[in-house]
């Protein structure tokens, strides 16, 4: 194998691949990201077996062929090279030959026939969006998945795609995200389909770092276990989660009876603030909700807390309590500046919608006071 | 106790008096900051016994009094308030309540008979100089000091101070950094007198966090044991390190055989590259100082690594291998982009100096080549 590549682009794609390599593993060779050189392009890719990421960069190839390189230490020479053209070579050993200008590097690398297939995934099912909807739709989900795996399913977002439509879920029992994102252009063409497919969490964690703050469309292809997205140059394969994900609808309260407006910012400071008092172990933040106010207090063995926030309030007088962290990391996640926030009685979730949008909707239950 | 204050001088002060409390103790009051309020200002104190930190902000006392607050707790909570007044009182079982705007947080304090005196020192001998050469001065030579405490008085930096040069000096047994700053200025005013003190490495971090990038003057006083650093409206106590330092101008080799001028960036960009595999137990790298050249590599189980930096030479060539480390650690140290390096033959200390600046040097002992 013998190419030259630009560096900045080398560099990029070690970066884009390596997020596929797992630091942890018994398998030294899923340690390696694997290049090959080919044609016109090198490809560089990288896999813990649940992901693969597969990466082409434009090169100058002399001779085809591939090798395994060891992901650590190549991306940080690579790193540290300076800006211009890099030549690799590789002899019969695989020992790796790297040169930048009148710098060299020789490193030990692996038969590239040790490293695992990643696996192709079938086109027929696809669908197609443009990156910064993605992304706010796994930023404003992701927080809200499973981290335990007693039931799997939930440690992933449900994507349901229909022509004109895409939702996001995300739930895990105490919380849960709906995000809903509608475009007048077709996700696909096929007109009576819809698509339902569960991504894991780690998986939408990767993409999210790959994808960058643009308008240029991706492509989204999967079978009932697999899915690819195509993001440019790079490729992100994983499995998908298996079974039925819960109806988030019908958990979804339909009505409430007592409704406060308040600005984003105010609510979310002060449970910053009660949280800085409540137990470290629940969390626990009060809310009182009375006339023209919320009275947000927390109290522990560490102090007391309580503040008067002026809020707008439709309805019923309510005591209420929650784990402030949901609370905060919802409120983290909504761009807009005032919310409402819909409350059915001290038992029964709470919704936080943000006014502006009809975009999303966080549910949260409540913890039962004493 | 009851004071009101401006909330942003409230951080301001707790951020810099916490710097003196220890998270790890086993005398709880040590966790706490002491609030003296008095006359027209509230005094914040932190100390661990080896380091204690005041600082005064101005307040409007409605009644004197003092209370230790728990550190940590109490500046979460300030940090998190909004901008504007902070009315901070205590009842008779020293519990705190702080309130601002419509937000009320209530604490249990401490009895401020319980916290440590922080010592009073003399203010007999003493010298001044401003803030911007005394940060230099730190940051430029405490790298250096050692880490271990088999000689504790080279783990901290010596301050010898003539009345119109300061030198500033840091030796570990492998490498050593002397800085001298002059000023046409007087340090003090005593012709014959001359100070020496070496002051612990953590105080002079904790030191160099105060300071500001600025021109305004700090005044030091010392006694034979402590050491006071009046900045503004802080006040840093702490013991001074006791013994005869090394006779450092006795280990400076006074002549070379082979002297080569090179680029700063070119060379530390080179150390870093090599150092990527370089051991990493001993950090080994290998200069090989020809014609018109340095060859910079080193080798290891991860791979081998070369590269040719052009370089002005004059005099013999050389074979010489240092701790990477070392050398990272003293060029990333200076701001001069061009640096001259005095070699005598492969086992006697290397010298470098900034070109361009007479004020500071490192000497490096190089490692012994099999």
């Amino acid at each position: 194998m013998k190419f030259a590549c630009d560096k900045n682009s080398l560099s990029e794609g070690v970066n884009t691949a390596i997020r596929g390599v797992s630091s942890r593993t018994t398998l030294p060779i899923l340690q390696g990201i694997k290049l090959t050189a080919l044609k016109d392009f090198v490809k560089l890719s990288g896999t813990d077996l649940d992901i693969g990421i597969e990466c082409e960069i434009p090169a100058t190839i002399e001779q085809e062929g591939e090798v395994v390189v060891p992901a650590k230490i190549f991306s940080e020479l690579v790193r540290k090279l300076p800006e211009g053209e890099v030549s690799i070579k590789t002899n019969s050993e695989n020992i790796v030959d790297i040169t930048c200008e009148s710098i060299n590097f020789t490193i030990s690398g692996s038969d590239a026939v040790e490293f695992p297939e990643i696996p192709e995934v079938s086109r027929e099912n696809s669908f197609r969006l443009t990156q910064n909807p993605l992304k706010d739709m796994i930023r404003k989900t992701i927080f809200c998945i499973a981290q335990e795996q007693t039931r799997p399913i939930l440690t992933g977002v449900l994507f349901e795609v229909f022509q004109n439509e895409i939702k996001a879920v995300a739930l895990d029992g105490f919380r849960m995200a709906v995000y809903s994102y509608t475009s007048e252009e077709k996700f696909f063409e096929e007109e009576s389909e819809k698509y339902s497919i569960v991504i894991p969490g780690k998986t939408l964690e990767e993409i999210y770092r790959i994808l960058k703050d643009e308008d240029s469309e991706i492509d989204i292809y999967h079978t009932s276990n697999q899915v690819l997205f195509q993001i440019e140059n790079t490729k992100v394969i994983s499995r998908l989660l298996e079974g039925n994900y819960i109806n988030y609808n019908a958990v979804l309260p339909k009505d409430h009876k007592t409704q406060v407006r308040v600005k984003k910012e105010d609510l979310m400071e002060s449970i910053e603030r009660a949280s800085l008092i409540a137990e470290s172990k629940n969390n626990l933040v009060k809310f009182e909700i009375g006339d023209k106010f919320i009275t947000v207090s927390s109290n522990s063995e560490k102090g007391k807390m309580v503040e008067k926030i002026e809020v707008v309030v439709k309805g019923m007088f309510l005591e209420i309590a929650f784990n402030s962290r949901y609370l905060l990391e919802s409120l983290r996640a909504i761009d807009e500046e005032e919310i409402e926030l819909h409350f059915i009685n001290s038992i029964n979730p709470l919704i936080i919608r943000p006014i502006g949008s009809k975009d999303y909707l966080y549910m949260i239950l409540p913890v039962k006071l004493n």
